[in-house]
């Protein structure tokens, strides 16, 4: 193996929620490559590196830069937002690998956006728990569904991404609607806006509540498993202890 | 709001795999809690700070020293392994914190060992995934058994914390056979041992041999998706793109 590429997971934003293994990684690399917002977060940092993006969409065309870029001897960080392994673009980059046996991929985990969503809101998150996206652009919605209703019949602690955008404004209301199928209403739940960025917003509310509330793509969402108790405006999932 | 304690998520063990938020968390504290192995992964850092420890099963008195310390006007730090939020003690500290309304929890996260073994895997949580405890000191075991059914339906990724023990010897082979009564033998999985510290090995098998491996309490185990493959001896679920 010759050619280094490191997947970096830089976490929600601030470089402050970055591992140091992150921050390690990119500055041993010679080009960073990513999708242009995330570069942005970056800022000042690693400003000798070499930057290069595609726009999105283009994950693909973005992939392949790594590899070009690799077996032109460089060393190569591709940077994506929360953990690089969770939704992120690990695994394309271990399929596409398969035409460059000359690059060797090491994965930086880093901090997924269910669990600093969750240090948000207190402790939603505390005992088993499903990570499920709404996005229907890469997974047919049946299978969403089907994924909420095995995740509400599991009394499962749920994050969800992706809960809307432009062209899918009514996802979550259609998630909720499915989740109350078997949920009772007073379900608690909340939302975490812009996470480790500006304008963080933590939310509590019911699961009711939560079908009719306007969230973007810069949303997660928690829906708490039958444990699950706002304590003083926070998202408390108790483990079992008896206190 | 006078008294401040961090819950702080460690990550895996090496100091090199925490935030920095969570490394200046601890440098800001007077007093750092913990569970005598955890603080001793923190080695020769923070010397000059005051280290209290509980011993395993005592972690109420854990959680009240922290506030007994605040209490005193002292900057706390409790510290978990991976996420204090994902089977650590945030949620009892919540509870507990009724208790104590002068002092301010704030969560810091960490990378849990579902993403910091995934990691070394290759990419195993690539899409929907479930974590699941099979330890069934604080849950029921056939609220476990319930929830490895609702995974294995949903077709979710999973990954396995506290999959054995001295006393549970044969909890892995228990669920293993859940998952077996939908999913077919051949299902690509894999497991972690000693993550981020001394020792990490990651092992790729079927699911019908991990029924059969010995595992430890030091091991995380993943059971693939429909999606899932083997990619030159990486764990890699497929996100949906067409190559």
């Amino acid at each position: 193996m010759k050619y280094k590429i490191y997947i970096v997971g830089m976490g929600p934003g601030k470089e402050e929620m970055m591992t140091f293994q992150a921050v390690h990684a990119l500055e041993a690399s010679d080009v960073i490559v990513g999708y242009p917002v995330y570069l942005n977060l970056l800022e000042n940092r690693f400003q000798g590196k070499e930057r290069l993006s595609t726009p999105m969409t283009q994950e693909e065309k973005r992939c392949r830069m790594c590899f070009e870029e690799a077996l032109k001897g460089k060393t190569v960080a591709l940077i994506c937002s929360g953990d690089a392994g969770v939704y992120g673009l690990a695994s394309l980059m271990y399929e596409i690998g398969k035409d460059y046996p000359d690059c060797e991929l090491t994965v930086i985990p880093g901090i997924t956006a269910a669990n600093s969503g969750a240090a948000c809101l207190g402790a939603p998150l505390n005992h088993d728990y499903c990570v499920i996206s709404l996005s229907d652009l890469l997974t047919p919605w049946e299978q969403i569904e089907n994924r909420l209703r095995a995740a509400a019949q599991g009394d499962f602690c749920i994050a969800l991404y992706n809960p809307s955008s432009k062209k899918r404004a009514d996802y979550l209301q259609k998630a909720c609607d499915i989740l109350l199928e078997r949920l009772e209403e007073s379900r608690a739940c909340g939302y975490v806006e812009n996470i480790g960025r500006e304008g963080t917003r933590a939310v509590t509310c019911t699961l009711k509540e939560l079908r009719d509330r306007q969230v973007n793509m810069f949303t997660t969402v928690f829906i708490g498993n039958s444990q699950t108790q706002l304590e003083d405006g926070k998202l408390v999932t108790k483990r079992g202890y008896r206190l």
